[in-house]
């Protein structure tokens, strides 16, 4: 890549030169639309999200007022309204933002949640307030963190819950922790459960989370990010009973529906909050006096000013698929990770990270070349199983046939993190996967 | 709009109903495209732009790390070196990131600030902190207050330092207000200077700012969401002599230089500083031992997770145009603003509502129809004038002739704001909303 000239420069290129720029660029880009592309969450090429991404970017506008997007507003309010009646909240009632990306709408959640509870916080900031503390999973999302250190309320009062040997936070320890927290004299504001963690897939118990966010006047949020797209499934939206207790969701169509990149949403239950933590009154963009219906502007009730339009890819593949059509690639995926997960359960040289069935399409292992497989000595085996991974995915790479992702987690060295979110995988490209991991790692 | 069924089904919709759906929302869009759009600082449609977005779309992926994005994360590295050196940085030394508009660069900027000073503010949260103070123009956008909100630093902890007539900052109006904080036992941290004002296109004096910036130890950052793009022409960017004073800077491509949305960049002084001020370290996405430069993996000093490619069509522009095309169609826009001005300055019927020269492409005037024109009680006169802009916007809205924003500043009431972006627009456009005003608002 490097031997390329990619500088910029005083003078126009030739056209020549421009097509050769886009060949390179594409030349060495990472075909994440193959079905053996692994490797994140957001895979696949939805041919009807794609033309839509390409009409957005020919309308190129702006949501933040009706004025400017009328569709495109209007579009978004339809599509949040229908995500939350499968969410389960009545009529599809309360609010919501498509925002770029999981960890901004993970964030919005955090500052509804403090503005709920303390609203004086949005003049006042936070010396105004007593010291709050949040609650989530040591499998969730670094973006909680994240959101903490920026809302100025700090990573050390998020709190990490246990979670159990396949990923899920353990109830009692996150009333335990609540308790511990007001003894101390905090504020317990927040709880982030998760919905389909990063690495394992695992759901959080919704309802027994929600039990306790009610009995100690907790806002519940649940990280969907991932795990979302299963209420979209018949079949499979039983793991996220309870979401429609939550006080709000995050629910990313860019991964799971395979919606081209930025598309995530945040649906909140209450209608209005979103608008009042927010809204600063521009007078110069958001005028009292125009000629239409005026709670079509949403701009102010977001933390940007101008706001991509993340809505038509969405809209228009529900349109092109239907619900049925979703759920049915949704399926799919999960159908060829529970093969991939019966394939290897019992296969010679490799081990599940967890036990048990996934319950998203990540399934966790390790693979062992013959020469660790019978090695004595624990640690010393260990030692050389973490290296493991990264040797066989560096390999991958250079043949360019597969890629797919590993890490570490807690005392665990390095395994392979299998996750299946396009709908053009096959059986077959389980089976290369096997093949070919075996193929690149026996001699190690 | 509302006639058509843009409801969402469970079954697949045909494909006819799918192009149906496209061209309805074409049909529908408001044209940001046309030479007489004017109403927003984002016009306009670059052809080399949009080719380059359909590419980013159709490569689908997330800036996170170089493995998904190699391309694309070294494209950022050499267009954020670039601007750096644009700003006037020693060997275009520093950092940047590319985010989703000019309200999160802004709020990336007060971040850093806060961080810069009191680091433990990341672990610890506001509570650890003295109460902090930023300042800014009243003339400043609306994010510096929406980020103070968000970051728990609260709103009425932004002063508003006073502009003079022409919508510049009055620096001796910043240093009092300083004082003054400082005597209460605030803590100031943060200067927002403006290079661009939304409403009158004002640039604030970055020097003198500087000055009281370093005599106080205060973060220095520029919004040049709007006026960064004058960096790029050789006649006007003495307009933001001392921005390479800055600490950061934020510069929306997407702007002034006609780049599709979204496209923001923050440039910042400091290298480091942003990672060490958002990382979270997540080792199931930044792994260690990859076999590659890891400095490539640029995703855990961002505030998101996943990132959409907002790179891609500014490089390929910048390469099509080269510097010097960019600054032919910004001197271009800024010459068709002066010759709007020159016309109407002294024309019947009109005012300015400041006098001098544009310092952008912002003409900010009233236009008096006929029956208000001599009207000789001024606060009668007035109560008539404030009528006039909405409906001659709304007028031009239902004829689809042209658009152009309005709207009151402080006790002034609504006035037009005419503001030029796109390259395509021509002398005889800005012929044609005049006459366009006249037409429409003579009966007034």
């Amino acid at each position: 890549v490097e031997m390329n000239n990619w500088e910029l420069q005083d003078e126009p290129a030739t056209l020549d030169d421009i097509l050769i720029s886009c060949r390179a660029t594409l030349k060495y880009a990472i075909k994440t639309a193959h079905p053996r592309y692994f490797n994140q969450l957001s895979t696949g090429l939805d041919m009807v999200g794609l033309a839509a991404d390409w009409l957005t970017s020919t309308a190129n506008t702006n949501m933040f007022t009706y004025e400017v997007a009328p569709v495109f507003v209007l579009l978004e309010y339809v599509t949040l309204k229908k995500m939350r009646e499968i969410i389960g909240w009545t009529d599809g009632r309360g609010d919501g933002i498509f925002s770029p990306g999981g960890a901004i709408s993970n964030m919005y959640a955090m500052l509804l949640a403090r503005f709920k509870m303390f609203p004086e916080v949005k003049e006042k900031g936070m010396s105004s307030v007593p010291r709050l503390v949040a609650f989530t999973s040591e499998h969730s999302h670094f973006s909680i963190k994240k959101g903490a250190a920026a809302l100025g309320i700090g990573t050390e009062s998020v709190i990490c819950i246990k979670a159990d040997e396949s990923g899920k936070l353990i109830p009692a320890d996150l009333e335990r922790r609540i308790l511990e927290a007001k003894q101390k004299g905090f504020v317990p504001f927040f709880v982030s459960a998760t919905a389909g963690t990063t690495v394992y897939g695992a759901f959080d118990p919704l309802i027994a989370i929600s039990d306790i966010c009610k009995k100690y006047n907790i806002w519940m949020h649940v990280d969907g990010a991932w795990g979302g797209s299963l209420l979209m499934s018949r079949r499979h939206r039983w793991k996220l009973d309870g979401v429609e207790r939550a006080n709000s969701v995050t629910w990313n169509p860019h991964k799971m529906m395979s919606v081209p990149l930025q598309c995530s949403a945040l649906l909140v239950r209450e209608e209005g909050l979103m608008q009042n933590c927010n809204q600063m009154h521009a007078c110069y963009l958001f005028q009292q006096d125009k000629h239409y219906d005026l709670s079509y502007d949403t701009g102010d009730k977001a933390l940007q000013c101008g706001r991509h339009v993340d809505i038509f890819k969405l809209w228009l593949m529900w349109r092109a698929k239907g619900t049925i059509g979703f759920e049915a690639q949704i399926d799919k995926c999960l159908e060829l990770s529970e093969y991939l997960y019966n394939k290897i359960k019992d296969r010679e040289g490799y081990e599940m990270v967890f036990d048990g069935k996934p319950q998203h399409t990540n399934v966790c292992f390790w693979y062992l070349p013959p020469g660790i497989r019978y090695m004595e000595d624990k640690e010393e085996r260990k030692k050389h199983l973490h290296k493991v991974a990264p040797v066989i995915k560096a390999r991958m790479m250079e043949y360019g046939t597969t890629m797919v992702s590993y890490q570490p987690q807690g005392d665990k060295v390095n395994f392979f993190r299998m996750v299946i979110s396009n709908p053009a995988a096959t059986f077959e490209d389980i089976d290369f996967l096997i093949e070919e991991i075996e193929r690149l790692g026996q001699d190690l």
